[in-house]
């Protein structure tokens, strides 16, 4: 497929005149071609009329049609065939195996909504039928479900330029809810948005939508993304990406006139706790284990290990030696971008520089734009004096907090922000200890999770990926997983309206079959 | 139960000593003993201290418990007897029959809740047992539950002193989801507040939970309240006020280190659509109707119909004189504070004043802080053209807005911002044109209801009170029925969790019996 550098704007492909953007191949520091131009505000405008015409069509659609459509959108997207590894793997990076299985967790995530919406538990359907005999007054008949938000921003991450980008997670929850879907693509991966914009919009003309339920915008700078958080047709935003960028927006999203839901994924440095009995038995298996999670994809995951909690001792000596040992082995990897890069670079300095800090290893140097791997140890008292020991460094860094006994650990757990996960390292003799963190664990985390790390994340019904303050910016909802499809519903009472206007799933008779609480009970 | 005017900060009771609040009778203007001493930011620190401190051991607490909690602040409610109802009265003006039928609403939230409880539906229980087998990798454990966020500030609403105040939903709500909370009596009933604050820590005594699940305090100024949203313990709050009050409220918790959900309902005019065949038929009695629940409690109900549209024509100048003959015939009613009565009449002043508005009725005068009923009339293009008529005047006035044709209804109500309710009256005749108008309308309110008035908000599973900007800052909730609940809740995710470590709702043989999304079916 031949690239063209052109926006999409519903059905419409062309070319922006608001500067132009090159993808950059961060191994070989190779301008990618070809130019793919920035779109303008009157982009942004188009965009989003079109989404606002396109909501009505395209939300009144059966559940059905709309499942069939996400399911076009993932067929559309392994037509594209190896052109589109051989683009993303050019413009971020990544190696092939790991492009390979991003680009079947994308395909998954859209079926899984597809499955979604022929389930139909997403529309939280209730009825509470009339009690007409009911003393002192009679109760009306009540019949409660959700319904989508209306035209959804969405922002492409860096690090995911498949799963969390153009046809990712974001977009399709919000096409599964009923969203139309504008998406800045992110500026790294211009090529391979493209790609993955162009199979949607093939899938919204197979399936017959209208079609503004999808439009694609490049821009590198930051007006066009204000310019669409603005918009008074968008009615909530996606974004996975910096602290910094995610409040900004944000800001914008709450000082509207009418302040919409921003999704924002932002920092979290998930902390790993490593429990007594399981650090002596095999301190040295989970040092091995972390250091492969912590390197992994050149540590650029939302749910990298930047850091390891434990009570001193030798046992977390012989861990630290053992981790210091595998990452002093550990391969320079190629980073995303160059801006990554250099933060990176930065972080790291800044922590080796910090003087309460140890510097326990770093890994291989390389050359371009790599990524050198970097372990440090901190006391767990230091940790506390130093709030800026508790900020993410993004990328295959972390920290080694020894505390000096349990009430030092339990004060460090008190003092992190919020987290996507935390993993607790335990044998059998630590579930006590286990059993007693627990519940400030779970205050902390959107995960918790056992005897690994957290840098697989499941696409499945019972996954948080999502977490209290900074992690995300609204720690009651997930960004993977089915339960994502919430973030863009909202409920809906309907009193006493005619059977024959009430929407099928909340059809008396049941037409859909959807599971329905009735007078308070599921059946 | 004789009234001490103490804050009640945990199990505490002391007098504030940062001014001196009373009650006023809004009916006579007499002043009302006891002084209620106003609270300290030490007190709100003090507060704050108390619930965090009680936040771990109740929500650990059996859900029979916490339920059996609820229950005992019914009971400790009823045990007050007439004292309250009479106190009531005193404070708020509000008819004795209106009283305790609140009353009844209060305790049924509360016994709501606690059969919210008992079933575990709202824990939102999911299970995708591991595939150790899958390729190309194995899939873990994974299990979600819903967990409280952790102590909530509820701020008592003027207009429901029992069901939306110290006891109220908001409280009942967040009580349950197992959040310890803060109340901000409302200035204009302390008296009130001390009674219903006193059941609650009697209950909270009467179970043996700590002390700090609840505390009183009382303000007649803005200090305590922000510093109550902006104390780094609270983490959710819940407002019912006016649209300033409720944004700047919500401005200081997006402003916080760590933002926190801001839950206000503040501003409402809930249309009420005639459509032609129901006005033909019988535009007099739904004119009757209207003006009935216009002038229900003097028009200080959120759900108050502010707002009648229709398309002109004869039958609707047959509603508007009906409407206005009942209008005049309206008594006068006291309101609950001078405050509110004189904000009444300058916003009824203004409407008076608008050259673009016609009055068509006053009702009666009366003497006091007396509302006057008011009924406005207003061409289509006009009320298009004038926003601030789109505005919420709190208390018995309503515009009728004349549209020319059934486009320019279409377009008034695209104009229209964000409802608690929207009503439409319609005869069977009117199915066509309801159906292509029902889509705007979901857009628009969190309650549609046919052929009545929004001011009847039954406590229901289906039920939906909340709705858009601004009638509520966060249009994904409600605020009053059984989901009320997941205001205070996020999802967590474990995975691999020992068994033994698992929480009772997720053990795998279900010891709670609760509803759980096994694999993603319901089972």
């Amino acid at each position: 497929m031949t690239l063209t550098g052109e926006l999409l704007i519903g059905g419409e492909r062309r070319f922006g005149t608001n500067g132009e953007i090159k993808g950059v191949n961060p191994a070989s520091g190779e301008t990618l071609e070809p130019a793919f131009g920035g779109a303008t505000k009157a982009d942004v405008d188009a965009a989003a009329a079109l989404a606002q015409e396109a909501f009505a069509s395209y939300r009144a659609l059966p559940y059905e049609t709309r499942a069939t459509f996400l399911e076009a959108i993932a067929e559309h997207i392994e037509a594209i065939g190896d052109d589109l590894i051989v683009r993303v793997m050019a413009e971020t990076g990544l190696p092939r195996a790991r492009l390979e299985g991003e680009r079947g967790r994308t395909t998954g995530q859209l079926r899984l909504f597809a499955s979604v919406l022929r389930d139909g538990g997403f529309l939280e359907a209730r009825i509470d039928p009339a009690l007409p005999e009911r003393k002192p007054l009679p109760r009306p008949d009540l019949r409660l479900r959700n319904v989508p938000l209306g035209p959804v921003a969405v922002f492409g991450a860096s690090n995911f330029p498949l799963a969390f980008s153009v046809a990712g997670g974001d977009t399709a929850s919000a096409l599964a809810a009923g969203c139309p879907v504008i998406v800045k693509a992110h500026p790294a991966h211009p090529g391979t948005s493209e790609l993955m914009g162009r199979a949607i919009q093939a899938a919204v003309a197979s399936v017959g939508l209208h079609p503004g339920v999808f439009s694609l915008i490049h821009d590198s700078g930051y007006e066009v993304s204000q310019a669409l958080v603005a918009d008074p047709r968008v009615k909530a935003a996606g974004f996975t990406g910096s602290r910094r960028g995610g409040l900004a927006l944000a800001a914008i999203a709450q000082g509207r006139p009418e302040p919409i839901p921003f999704y924002a994924e932002m920092s979290s440095i998930n902390p790993v706790i490593l429990l007594p009995a399981a650090l002596a038995a095999r301190g040295p298996a989970i040092a091995e284990g972390f250091v492969g999670a912590l390197t992994l994809g050149a540590g650029q995951f939302c749910t990298n290990p930047g850091l390891i909690l434990a009570i001193d001792g030798p046992e977390l000596t012989a861990f630290v030696e053992a981790a210091g040992k595998a990452v002093e082995a550990a391969p320079a990897a190629v980073m995303l971008t160059p801006g990554i890069c250099q933060a990176f670079a930065h972080g790291v300095a800044a922590l080796n520089d910090a003087p309460e800090v140890t510097t326990v290893a770093r890994g291989l140097t390389g050359v371009g734009h790599t990524g050198q791997a970097a372990l440090f140890s901190v006391s767990g008292a230091d940790f506390l004096a130093n709030p800026h020991l508790h900020e993410e460094v993004f990328g295959a860094a972390s920290i080694v907090v020894r505390a000096a006994d349990q009430a030092q650990l339990e004060k460090v757990i008190a003092a992190i922000e919020g987290q996507l996960t935390i993993a607790i390292h335990m044998d059998e003799a630590d579930h006590g200890l286990a059993g007693d963190l627990l519940p400030a664990l779970e205050l902390k985390a959107g995960r918790i999770l056992v005897n690994g790390f957290g840098t697989g994340v499941e696409v499945a019904h019972a996954m948080v990926h999502g977490g209290p303050f900074p992690s995300t910016s609204d720690g009651r909802t997930t960004s993977v997983g089915s339960l994502a499809i919430a973030r863009f519903l909202r409920p809906v009472s309907y009193q006493n309206l005619p059977e024959a206007l009430l929407p099928a799933e909340l059809k008396t008779d049941n037409p859909l079959g959807v599971v329905r609480r009735v007078d308070g009970k599921i059946g």
